[in-house]
């Protein structure tokens, strides 16, 4: 089965970046280690600063599920909430 | 040398997807034989039809460049510039 992508977009006011920066590398470091994920790359726009891309890659719909429960994925949410950040997520499917 | 990313969001009205598949589907083909690329994946919003991700990955910026002047990307842009079509192009640098 296709592996199942997931291009994530954060858009983060530039002075919060340094403060939620330990949240993004724990949600990064957590994520790899997860038996269903296969990429999680996050990027950031180099023009932008606080303007992110996380590029995803899961085995199933369940493991993403599954990441939604994990600590660093919750501590990841709830520490954007307080900041009042964009976050959009899409789940696009490769056409060729 | 890291290779170049870039994620590239298209926009087009829903009713402009048919007919431009095939110039999408050429910028594919065409992208992908060519020696400075590594990774031209373009991605489709389930959710959204006309809603695309392009995530690429190139050997280097002259690669970039020698793309922006091919036939293929040439004619992917000259169509969406008669559509109205809404282009964002970033080059995200991974993190971790």
């Amino acid at each position: 089965m296709d592996s199942i992508k997931i291009v994530a977009e954060i858009k983060l006011k530039p002075e919060y970046r340094q403060e939620l920066f330990p949240v993004l590398q724990a949600l990064v470091e957590g994520s790899l280690t997860e038996t269903g994920n296969n990429v999680y790359d996050l990027t950031e726009n180099m023009s932008l600063p606080g303007h992110f891309f996380v590029i995803e890659e899961w085995k199933s719909d369940k493991a993403i599920e599954e990441h939604n429960e994990t600590p660093h994925f919750k501590a990841f949410v709830t520490a954007i909430d307080v900041k009042g950040v964009a976050l959009s997520i899409t789940k696009p499917k490769s056409l060729f």
